[in-house]
């Protein structure tokens, strides 16, 4: 028996990059403490230096600070926590937690920013793959989603710090960054040891953060041989196939600057929960909204925020991408929606 | 030319287990966010209860609640800021950060505790090894040194809370834990996807817990086998050569209870960081104080708390062995202290 899986839900969490999985693999078989001060120590703080290097330089961060966190969730705190911040609906809920949600969308999902050294604007949606211009002087950006598949400088990004993560892009899970300007002030979430200049106390994860530099590197790499551009068709052909299957089915941002990988399908009278589990026993992992707590599903406030009915809102799955995705599994997949829905259409018939 | 090395630093931190390694390359080899619905977010999300239950079972923590985090000082914070709780200047900063050090230590390094329930106490120090009986109600305990080399139940250890952290006991760094009873509340310190019932937001770590998991399983089984014995006896042969060859050299706590792999070594003028710098350049791995910040030397704290005068707390280092150490190490260690001693000894003659 074939256990065949096809998995599109990039935007939850990637693969571990081979890139990645090797820089992690020397670090497991070393021993040393990044903050002792004998030789495998020092090798440990040349591990970590040399990733905050390929982190900079991918990124375009000459003269900035890059602070390692555990993820995305500890930097957006560390930026965001007691500040005061606006933002929108449609940020993550790392984000959303510590400021006050007054920015509107319009329907096309683009913020509007009043204040922007008071604000926070994602540079992409995790679920609808919508992009934001970001304004001048922006406080901070959460690229999470951004970083790796669109161009990005993160000095000409307009945003004086912003949040990363490994795992959207090829590193492991538990390791992200802060990177901000040198006007930016901030406070230590963590206290003790002193590490990262004294803004991040704890010991250094150190091979999560081999793998998190060496993943973005590959990742940027990638992106400049335009893989993407690949993937953007895929994407497409998945989107305007599924529109042969089903004339009702729409895709949110469509005519907006979306990431290549993205798709956010609502499918009329189809629950998007169900859509996951009936796609689920047929061998693909797709997502019904933001994969961030176990078992909620937070696509309502995004696809709200853009205008969606309570009614479609709940029938809006997610189907992202990856630079390994082939046209085989946008096929395969393609086929057994196929049969999926008309078996949903039978039972509503039925009724 | 070979280039031989000698690591006597397990105490800042420990190499992987074969055990934890072989966990964490079976979740590099695989993708999945915990908090998804399909078939590889569950799988994640056993990956991680798999993990919990080793460790809940492993320190014998029925019915208690376990949050994991990025290390101990995450863990710290979530039980101590903002909380008043005292403790004595022997704990690890990550502790101390957020406390009154009002609590004093007698010269045999007890802590005298007033108000259990105010109260964090460790179990084991990192610098010179004494363990502290810890008395019943007590509000916390930093248990991270102690765990795996000492017998401990979490049911039955007095303390309501501990944390620990991997990369003491075979683990990789950057995940630990908080252990609490039921009576116990604690507030979130990271807000957003609600992870860990909502304690701690953020992807969860997952490669990381599961090397968490599989090397506190296997070194309580080490544990269990009497292992530390035989490191306990290497550590007294240690300490009895040592003070053959310098009769002026102290070992501070012998006459406590230690742990079986300390050696906390004060030879009086001789300074510590001289001797981990010589003993560097011999090829051995030791440590002047707690490693938790570049170049910062915590141990003053510690042994002035004993009763040490500054000028002997400068000369102190510590040698802490692992369950691999062998005799030869500690047999080539004695061989190149005693050249770099008599050169020292040399050198203060001449001045």
């Amino acid at each position: 028996m074939t256990f065949q899986r096809t998995y599109l839900d990039y935007n939850s969490t990637t693969p571990l990059s081979s890139q990645a999985r090797s820089a992690m693999l020397e670090v497991m078989n070393a021993v040393g403490n990044a903050s002792s001060v004998h030789w495998e120590g020092r090798w440990a703080k040349g591990v970590i230096e040399t990733a905050r290097e390929q982190i900079s330089e991918s990124l375009d961060a000459p003269g900035s600070r890059l602070i390692f966190t555990s993820g995305a969730t500890e930097s957006a705190a560390i930026l965001l926590k007691d500040r005061g911040i606006c933002c929108s609906r449609v940020e993550h809920p790392c984000v959303s937690f510590w400021c006050e949600t007054n920015l509107q969308a319009t329907e096309n999902g683009e913020v509007k920013v009043t204040e922007p050294s008071k604000s926070t604007v994602q540079l992409a949606n995790s679920e609808t793959g919508i992009i934001q211009e970001l304004p001048e002087n922006l406080y901070m950006s959460d690229v999470v989603q951004g970083v790796g598949k669109i161009d990005f400088s993160f000095q000409n990004c307009g945003a004086k710090a912003v949040i990363i993560s490994a795992h959207k892009l090829g590193g492991p899970a538990g390791v992200g960054a802060v990177l901000l300007d040198s006007s930016t002030e901030v406070f230590p979430l963590l206290g003790g040891g002193g590490q990262e200049s004294g803004y991040r106390s704890g010991s250094e994860n150190i091979i999560a953060i081999a793998g998190f530099g060496a993943a973005v590197e590959f990742e940027i790499k990638k992106l400049n041989e335009g893989v993407w551009e690949r993937v953007r068709e895929l994407r497409d052909y998945l989107e305007n196939e599924l529109n042969y299957i089903s004339e009702d089915t729409m895709f949110v941002g469509r005519n907006t600057f979306r990431l290549p990988n993205t798709s956010c399908i609502v499918t009329p009278n189809w629950k998007g929960e169900t859509q996951v589990m009936q796609m689920d026993l047929r061998g693909f992992a797709i997502s019904s909204g933001s994969a961030c707590s176990s078992g909620k599903v937070t696509s309502g406030e995004t696809l709200r925020s853009l205008g969606f009915e309570a009614g479609l809102v709940d029938c809006a799955i997610r189907v992202s991408l990856g630079s390994e995705t082939k046209k085989e599994d946008i096929e395969a997949f393609l086929k057994e929606w196929q049969k999926a829905y008309k078996s949903n259409k039978g039972n509503i018939r039925k009724q």
